[in-house]
Parts: C-alpha cells; sequence; structure tokens
C-alpha cells in the first residue's frame, strides 16, 4: 500500500526494481554477445532511456518520428525507427530535423516508402523489416534482398534486416517465437547477400523472446529490442517472464465501493489501458492480492473479485499491475517516484504520430 | 479520404455531424420529458459541453474532480459526478474549491464516504447510486432509502438516485436494460421515500438504451445522462445506435504497409485504445470500407483485412472509426476540425482523477 496521498489513479515506479531489470537484460545481452537496443515506446522517459544507455544498451529503439524527437531532443544520440515508417512531406522535415542531432536508422517493408524518402530528399540508414511468424507488416525473409538492392540503387545505405517476434506473445509459444526470429533473420541476411548487401544488423527481440534468443554465434541476432521487461506487466507474469515482486510499474488506485460483494477501484481503462489477451486471467492483477482478479473494467471503474479474506476497506489503496504497460503509460503524464514526491516526466507521451 | 497533411494518426471531428446528433438527443429528452445532462467524460471539451448546453441540456455528467474542475473553470454551472467519490483530504480541498464556482452534486454507495466527506467537511448535494443490472457500483434499490437516510441525518441534501444500465452494451439487451434501469430507479426512489426523502431526480442513462428509455410520466426517468451519442463509434454502429454515416468522430490514419496482402495502418492502441467487446467484429471499423475488419491491433499498427476490390494505396489516408471514441478522445491532446487547420483542444485529457 502506497503512503502517499496523490490523487489515484496514478503511476508508481519502484525505480529499484526496474533498475534491476534493465542490468538483467543487459546482462543477458552480453551473454548472447548481441546489442541491446531497448525499445523506448514502453517507458517514453528520456530519464529512464539514459539508465538503459548506462547500462550499456548501444541505442534506443522508437516507433514513431515524434519519439525520435523527444529522445533526440533529450541527448539520444543512436535511434532506429523499427517502423515501416510513411514520409510524406511534413513529417520528411521533421525526420531530417531529428537527424541533424541524431544517428536515426528507420525500418522499410516496401519500394513505395523508399521512392517516397527519396521523393522528399532523404535519405536515412534502412534496415529492411521481414516477419518472422506474427504476420503483421514486414517482407517475408526471402524478399528482403530485393527491397535491400532496390535501396541500395536508390542511395540508401542498408543497415540490415530486423523483425518482431510477436507471436511470443503466448504462454505456449515463447521458444518457438525465438527460434522462428533467428531463422527469419538468418535467411534474410543471406537473402540481402545474394544482393551482394551484408547485414551488418540483425535485430530482432520481444520481451517474452529474450530468454530463448540465439546470438549471433548461432547465426541468429545481432541486436536485441525488448521494450516491456524493464517494469514487466500482467502479461508477462503470465507468460512467465517474470514474476509479480519483479513488477517494477505499478498503478494506485482507491477502493471507491463493496458493491456486490466485490472490490471496485479508480482505475480504470482511461489508466489501465483496457488491453486484454484471450489468455491473461483478467484486465490486469493486484501486486499484493495473487488471487484477486479484475474481472470487468470500464473508463473509472475496475470490478476485482477477492478471493478469500476480507476486502480492503473503503478508501484503502492498492496496487494494480496492468495487463500491457506501454498502453498504461501512455495515458500518464508522470511516473511518482516511490512514494513521491518527486515525480518524472512520460516525457514523449502522445508522441504517436 | 482527408485532404490534409497533420500527422496521423489524429482525431477528425465532424463537426455537423456531431451537432445532428447533439440535437437529435436534445429532441429525445423532450420527448420523453426528462433532463438532458449528457457525460462529458465522453468528449472532454468546454466547447462541446456548451454546444451541449445551447441544445438544452440542463447541466454535464462528470466521471472525476479533473473534470469536474475543467468543465467548472470553462463556466459550466451545474455538474454531477456520476461515480462513487472517495474524498480523502486533498480531494475533498479540490472538490470544495470546485463548489464555490458551480452546482456539483456527487454519487454515493456508502456510508462510509458519505463520512468521509463529512470528515473533511464537505457536504456536496449527493445521489445515490443503485445497481440496475451492470453490476458495478452501486446498492441495491431496496437500500437505497438506507443511504439516503444516513446522508440526511449527515447533513446531505439528498438530490434523488442514478444508476447506469452498462448491460445495454450488447445488441440484444438495449430495450431490457432500459426497462431495469425505470424499475430500478422507480424502487429506489420508493425506498428513499420510504425514508420520508423525495427523489427529486431519477437518473439514468446510456447512449444504446436511450431509444428505449422511459420517461416519468411511466414512472420512469427524470434524467438522462448519455455520453458516446455526439460521436457514435464502432460498437455503436454494431449495437444498431447509429449508422455509420452518422460517426462524427474518426481517427485518420496512413496506410503504412500492404504485407501479407493486408492492409496495415499507423493507427494502434495508442490512438484508437484497445477496447474490443466480445460481440465486437473486430478492433474498430473503417468509415468508408464497411467491409473491411480490423483484425488485429497493436500500439501503432492496425492489421485490416480488406474484403474485395484493390487496397488503398501506400501512403494514402484513411478514416477509422474506434470501437469505444470515449478512451480514444483521451488519448488525444486536440480535435482537429474537419480536414484542419482549426483544432480544438480535449480540455480534460487525461483528468481522470
Amino acid at each position: 500500500m502506497s503512503a502517499t496521498s496523490l490523487p489515484t489513479p496514478y503511476l508508481r515506479l519502484d525505480l529499484a526494481k526496474a533498475q534491476a531489470s534493465i542490468e538483467a537484460m543487459a546482462a543477458r545481452a552480453r551473454a548472447l554477445g548481441v546489442g541491446l537496443r531497448p525499445h523506448a515506446k514502453t517507458h517514453k522517459s528520456v530519464r529512464l532511456g539514459r539508465l538503459q544507455l548506462e547500462a550499456g544498451a548501444v541505442g534506443l529503439t522508437v516507433a514513431t518520428v515524434g519519439e525520435a524527437e523527444v529522445f533526440a531532443a533529450g541527448g539520444c544520440a543512436d535511434l532506429f525507427i523499427a517502423y515501416p515508417l510513411w514520409v510524406d512531406a511534413p513529417k520528411a522535415r521533421r525526420l531530417a530535423a531529428v537527424l541533424e542531432r541524431a544517428s536515426v536508422a528507420v525500418g522499410v517493408d516496401s519500394t513505395a516508402s523508399l521512392d517516397a524518402m527519396a521523393a522528399h530528399g532523404i535519405r536515412p540508414e534502412v534496415v529492411v523489416e521481414v516477419d518472422s511468424g506474427h504476420h503483421r507488416s514486414g517482407v517475408s525473409p526471402e524478399a528482403a534482398g530485393e527491397i535491400g538492392r532496390y535501396a541500395a540503387d536508390a542511395g540508401f545505405v542498408v543497415r540490415g534486416v530486423f523483425t518482431f517476434p510477436g507471436h511470443s506473445y503466448t504462454p505456449q509459444t515463447r521458444a518457438s517465437a525465438a527460434a522462428d526470429e533467428a531463422i527469419a533473420l538468418a535467411v534474410a541476411a543471406e537473402s540481402l547477400a545474394g544482393q551482394g548487401i551484408a547485414a551488418s544488423v540483425r535485430s530482432g527481440g520481444s520481451t517474452p523472446s529474450a530468454q530463448f534468443a540465439v546470438g549471433s554465434g548461432g547465426g541468429g541476432l545481432t541486436e536485441l529490442r525488448p521494450g516491456v521487461y524493464l517494469f514487466g506487466d500482467a502479461q508477462q507474469v503470465e507468460l512467465g517472464t517474470c514474476a509479480m515482486e519483479d513488477v517494477a510499474l505499478t498503478v494506485v488506485a482507491t477502493v471507491v465501493s463493496h458493491a456486490g460483494g466485490r472490490v471496485i477501484l479508480d482505475a480504470g481503462s482511461k489508466a489501465l489501458g483496457a488491453d486484454r489477451a484471450p489468455w491473461a486471467s483478467g484486465y490486469g492483477r493486484l501486486a499484493e492480492a495473487p488471487d484477486a482478479r479484475i474481472v470487468a473494467l470500464s473508463e473509472h471503474h475496475a470490478t476485482v473479485e477477492w478471493s478469500g479474506g476480507r476486502l480492503p476497506q473503503l478508501g484503502s489503496r492498492v496496487l494494480v499491475v496492468p495487463n500491457h504497460v506501454c498502453n498504461t503509460v501512455n495515458l500518464a503524464d508522470v511516473y511518482v517516484i516511490g512514494d513521491g514526491p518527486e515525480a518524472w516526466p512520460v516525457d514523449a507521451r502522445g508522441c504517436n504520430s
């Protein structure tokens, strides 16, 4: 329970736990012999990004030009926009401005996106995105060479290939997704090599697959891009990626009602986010009540079925572990450090374009 | 398709459509003989709240003290916090400040919450919350009198009773939820009357149930609190509450990839919200492609299965209709009016405590 009287719901960051997770993933990357490039869309915080860089990260990953602007302005000199960016004239101007203060590589999965960048006179280093089984964006690994050749002919430097093994987000597929990722990146790098282009980077990674990632020694990754690991969340707990006691970020909520013999909290989807994977046990978890389940979520209500024991009293505060922390953070303006009053800004909150 | 070159994703508001829906609901309330008190948590906009008041709304509903602060500062003189508020010392001070500039009634569903307000020296008008079948917060209708008596004895003015018929949010239960609502409010008012307290207000309403609401003439509601109706969203379209062409708020997104023969958009859960009801056909809809379905959603990707015809070309813009517009609005800083450049602030964005 939090001792603070800050208005709930708010984000509470246990910095010691986050630091431990930052160091553990850095050690994992060293053991694998790969560069660690954490995805900063999770935390959107310049200060947390700095902690990752100080622990040995080679740079940061971002999802949007808006995030790149914030992190470049915050002094991060090496960014990768791991996204198949579509650049029109205004976005080209913004990206050009970021390129003046930082090294920025950009994801591509179409020749049209390369044409668009070239048409606007902008040629960042590019990384070809391939689909390793998540079936979102990215070309097939065998087609990486074709995109790479087109890019090189159009005057782009091709850094290598990347994938997001998002199909690691089920309890059964963490290891197999990591295997798919390694194979896809190897095939993609070979496809590039067939066009005379050396893939200096084979970039993959997600928090659930990181434990099973294949390093460059095994012909797999040269770079890892996990995001959620520094905080953890209910999804990661239920996937088995972290223990509940390792979760660094919680939402402090107040018990506002005992209607129906349940616990109603003032943290709803506008504080937690509405994510719920098919395999999730609820809309989030309670850090200090492992058997309780959030069975319903409205914008300002979490309905909790308490399992045994007395209900926490009206007006008391509990720590909610959100399902998917990236969306939770994007809903808040600040992290309260421990019980406060120190607070760190969510610098790139809302910078999603 | 939008002609603007604003960076996507962003909120696009068709003001003429919103105004038509504002007027239609005002007419509905007049026909029912009930006061209309729209829920401003949907739009969080002082200007849109003013349009509702100009169309005849008796006041606005809000969910949090933070929203009450914004709307009171914006000149709205009559607010109802339709939430079982827990008031500690800092919140009591904030609420007292709002009470100096506006009439503010507060929801209650426990004697403890009344004790907490009294302990902090604050006694707003209260409205007893009852559960009409949604099973979230609120006491049973039969218990309203007990709470009301406790409140009156503690020096509170009891305005009446309220409920949220949230079980109206399925395609089959819109009418039955409205019937439940009317019965619950009548029983609750009778329970109050048994304690010698006249319920001058019996407040209910949601957008899906509004069409079926029972007015005061039938012994039902005296006040209606729908929220979503002024914008509409994919949930409302699929519930049958509005037609796709009536939807006033969309998220403008760019086609960034054709991976896998599908359409990948740059509007993900950080722009749309992650809501998906069990009966929803996807993670949102496309305004101008009725057969397309958003089959997967990540933070920055919507994966769209296109049904027949050519895919929209890379770099083109489409209008996404989010599933649940309240969460969508809370993710944005501004509404772009039509194709811009005029933009209205989401004044209470993030004011969720």
